[in-house]
């Protein structure tokens, strides 16, 4: 009973993540009730990311420029590179601070099933890289899931045949928290990876 | 660390109600990672709505042309007037079924403290339309809350003075659901306005 162009715009906000027929009718009256200058701003964004953020030229990740931030920063060792499936990982460690080498991002991983392969998440312009910029470790971040571990040993079997060096960052028990509530596997892993404590 | 395109994306979708840092960056990424496509239609549907959606010339409801859909169908009852604070309560009227008068949508309710009057949602109008369609009830449907009911019971003392009938639609338990759960004003309500079971 909406009209069309309320219809439209209530069927295209359902192409956002977790956007249900209920949340995009109350999105789509919030806008148009309260905010039309938002959903014009809003407008204006989707257009100009969508036709003009394409992948840094190194590390693959979104941006707008040839190069992104990081991969311009004469500051970042480029002898180190931390590899990660998302954008979103970058900023993650970004936030966390402390790293001070680079990024390459895979925009995914090995997924055989989906027909995702090395090609696919950039594994030949990784390896061109890690040459380009004689890098002497390559750190693999990829997430801890089944996909991320077997891209990490991918990855990590390429590096060896170079020889260069591929280290996976440690997995274990997360900081907070108490541990009654941590996964076995994380526990096990946790128990395997143990280090003396004074040395 | 996200290039201005992407940061301004995740900033505009704040927009959207519900949508928090952590949400407009998963939302900003996915559209960009996979579905560019949908980003675009979005920008074209929020740009035609914000700038071509209107107001229904008789029952002021969100639509584009001159008068909705509901307005304009000869079949409805013009005597016979629902009004609603919004546009998503017409919806949910119709959803129900069985309503084959009109609407008159008010766009809120009075609220004095944020100085919100009887003219900044239309009750001129509403009275206007009242006396041009010859209305002979009146149903007064604001929200169950403190400032619907203020708002309906104004309603109702400016229809006494012009000698129609103002109605309300009922207040008691929902339908489903075990009676225990349902909160006292609500069963209050629901005494009070019990009726004879056989008549």
């Amino acid at each position: 009973m909406f009209s069309p162009l309320i219809k439209e715009l209530m069927e295209s906000l359902r192409c956002l993540p977790g956007v249900g027929p209920r949340s995009s009718q109350r999105m789509a009256l919030h806008l148009l009730e309260r905010d039309r200058e938002g959903a014009l701003r809003l407008a204006k964004a989707l257009g100009e990311a969508a036709e003009g953020v394409g992948r840094c030229r190194d590390c693959r990740t979104l941006c707008e420029d040839d190069r992104c931030d990081i991969c311009a920063h004469a500051g970042r060792d480029q002898t180190m590179l931390c590899v990660v499936e998302n954008p979103s990982d970058v900023m993650a460690f970004e936030q966390a601070g402390g790293y001070r080498g680079r990024y390459f991002v895979l925009m995914g991983h090995l997924s055989p099933i989906d027909g995702i392969g090395p090609d696919d998440i950039g594994i030949t312009e990784l390896l061109q890289l890690v040459t380009k910029n004689q890098v002497s470790e390559v750190i693999l971040a990829t997430n801890p899931t089944v996909e991320g571990e077997a891209t990490a040993h991918y990855i990590a079997e390429e590096l060896k045949r170079r020889d260069v060096e591929a280290t996976r960052i440690a997995h274990g028990v997360p900081l907070g928290g108490e541990l009654e509530y941590v996964d076995g596997g994380t526990l096990a892993h946790a128990l395997a990876g143990r280090r003396k404590l004074v040395t």
